[in-house]
């Protein structure tokens, strides 16, 4: 969660990653859909395969985790949040797991989660 | 600053931000070096550009921040950190910045740290 002032772990091409942490995320209706509750970067080539949005539950407990595409995040300064075009209805049917722990990410993985989404912002 | 139980915010590819934030970084002769603060992630591609290795200081005030390449750091379960392969000399005379704000990454200051520490793990 981010704890810095914002605009000091930002540049032009670069954020940081305790500052995505926590961000919430907004779709383009303006609707709530949860937070960012982490990125999972490849160990060996630190891309970061995906973020997890979380939504719902009680202090962790019952949270629905969402693997969303990077690509699909993209912050907007007026909203103090990200904005994804991904509907509720979309969402109600995505892929995610509750809580712990983290599926096993590989290419057929990858696949499903880029698949579902897509590859377009 | 990792809150979960690490184990769950791993996978033999995979490694969550918020896991590696606030983790301990050691040398190889065993002496602490500092702690990553968090990771520089480029806002179009996800790739972690470095991370950012604290040291010093005192709630934040006073800290130096070394921008280390990602392949640098390596998870090491019996440390419960990260062990990279700096010693002390290296790090003194490492690029670094003091607090805020962040450096410009561009491919001018990638090409240096990168100079600086070299591609090798």
């Amino acid at each position: 969660m981010a704890d810095h002032e914002p605009e000091y772990f930002e540049t032009s091409s670069l954020i940081a990653s305790d500052m995505v942490e926590g961000t919430p995320v907004f779709n383009r209706d303006g609707e709530k859909l949860g937070k960012v509750l982490n990125l999972m970067v490849n160990k060996h080539s630190g891309q970061v395969e995906y973020a997890v949005m979380s939504f719902g539950g009680f202090l962790g407990i019952g949270e629905d985790h969402y693997p969303l595409p990077w690509k699909k995040l993209k912050y907007v300064v007026a909203r103090h949040g990200f904005v994804v075009d991904i509907d509720k209805a979309k969402l109600d049917k995505a892929p995610k797991h509750e809580g712990n722990p983290v599926p096993i990410f590989d290419a057929a993985y990858s696949a499903m989660i880029t698949g579902y989404y897509g590859n377009g912002r």
